[in-house]
């Protein structure tokens, strides 16, 4: 038994804006992500590993908005963040604001393993890569046309953008359980496109957009950042299966249809609980998303079901 | 009817190192604090107003580990994070690693209240800050010798002393039952004495270290930061009430007294519920800690009582 679920952000283009090749492409880059993932499971491996090789492969595909093809700051550079935890250990590793590594989310697991902090941030993050041996990039590897474009509508004061709209399509996550029985969660991300002023959203907090624990679930989000800090959205996940004996379904949903839409948060959720149940939530008009289940088809999806 | 709780970090200094007219001095800064924030609520201010300000008071007190006297990084410098939150509806502000404004509560209440994010950090949080016309103050206004002293004998090796055991004393943090019936809380700390890398703690990420909610409580929390954040303490408390139906004494006895120490987490928190019940909870050899309800005499403490 194990499952595994990833996301490329919530919110997705308009479908009169997604042709049929470039859904395509969204797909398969979905799809690489899933396979890096669930080879790990397969195999027996750890739930951390399969979490973190997903979200590379996530990181590494220009269509998602972290990693390479992440959205550009105001100031038209890149800000990156990224976080994961250990739902057996309760451990975790975040970090935020880089500007130069190619792959946030394997310094987060660096920190979580070879530091005593938790949570690094900006040129001191890069710092401790830099001792830890990890090779910077330049800032045009991030670079995507898309991104830049979307950055220049943006400026320009095109009102038919919001920093929201276009941001929700790329953030990345995955959430796993292994063979072992162990959940573990991640997420990274380029924020919000034309953020400033060091703006941190809710995927490097530890308890928003990230969250796992053996004793409920493992939970990744994307969406309205804010408004998933001021709700805790992923540790209330599992608080409300922990304390509150409801089931991933039903927390899921009244977070995400009930309480995120009460403070006008919109965005979505992945999680698996310690029994294999996965749910995929979104109140926005999409999330890019897969899942699968041992002896299972793989699922990908875009558009509601 | 009002409620309020401050703090001045948890661990406290051994009773051989606390002289008499050291402790009258702590328990004055705490005094004063306590009274800046009372004075707002009995008048019929509110609980936002009456936190910051008693935060204010910790924050110009050198004795405590945030504003001046703020503990120093390994690079001998200060880089200092706070947050707020206001239970009424669920906003928040938190700024983090900033290196020149005195007052780093006033600031996260600025961003909660003027720009559309949650958190800002480093030097972009202080462009924000510039541009909305916060003063700077240069990094020697921080300066103390007695934590100048803590940094050296930590560099130095000294086995007596912890990064740990020397931060706790000091973070600082205020929670509040306003009249109206609402709730906030707020914290800001120096962080960890000798800390590298841009490390975060749990003081100014929204559910581990600062949260307010109407619906259950508010919480402001001081101690090993990274284990905070693991367990999201603040909301932790906040969810076990709202889910599990637990009351906020009980709430914070499992969380400070079974939760945290499974995992090595050292501190304690204060809290105060919607309807003025105050918890101040901690498993380190004290707290520095002041409590007052309307109509009643203030209590001032640092060891158990």
């Amino acid at each position: 038994m194990y499952a595994l679920a990833i996301h490329g952000g919530a919110g997705t283009l308009p479908r009169h804006e997604m042709s049929a090749s470039l859904e395509r492409e969204y797909r398969a880059g979905l799809q690489e992500a899933l396979q890096a993932g669930s080879v790990i499971l397969e195999r027996g491996g750890r739930c951390l590993d399969a979490v973190e090789a997903a979200v590379v492969a996530l990181e590494n595909c220009p269509l998602f908005n972290a990693g390479r093809g992440a959205v550009f700051t105001r100031e038209g550079g890149h800000e990156l963040d990224a976080a994961l935890m250990d739902g057996a250990t309760l451990t975790a590793g975040a970090v935020c604001g880089l500007k130069r590594i190619a792959n946030p989310i394997r310094l987060a697991r660096r920190v979580m393993e070879t530091s005593n902090f938790l949570m690094l941030s900006g040129t001191g993050a890069e710092e401790f890569a830099r001792e830890q041996g990890f090779g910077f990039v330049d800032p045009g590897y991030f670079r995507t046309e898309a991104r830049w474009n979307q950055l220049q509508r943006l400026l320009s004061g095109d009102a038919s953008v919001s920093p929201l709209t276009i941001s929700h399509v790329g953030t990345v996550g995955a959430v796993a359980l292994d063979q072992q029985g162990h959940l573990a969660a991640a997420t990274s991300t380029g924020g919000m496109t034309g953020k400033r002023w060091g703006r941190i959203g809710d995927s490097p907090i530890i308890g928003a957009g990230t969250y796992a624990d053996d004793r409920s679930c493992a939970v990744s989000a994307t969406g309205h950042g804010e408004c998933f800090i001021r709700l805790a959205v992923a540790h209330e996940i599992a608080a409300r299966i922990r304390h509150g004996g409801q089931s991933l379904a039903t927390a899921a949903r009244e977070v995400v249809h009930t309480e995120l839409p009460a403070i006008g948060g919109d965005g979505g959720i992945i999680a698996v609980d310690r029994n294999g149940a996965l749910c995929l939530e979104f109140n926005s008009q999409g999330m890019f998303r897969g899942s699968v289940h041992a002896g299972a088809q793989a699922r990908i999806a875009i558009y509601p079901d």
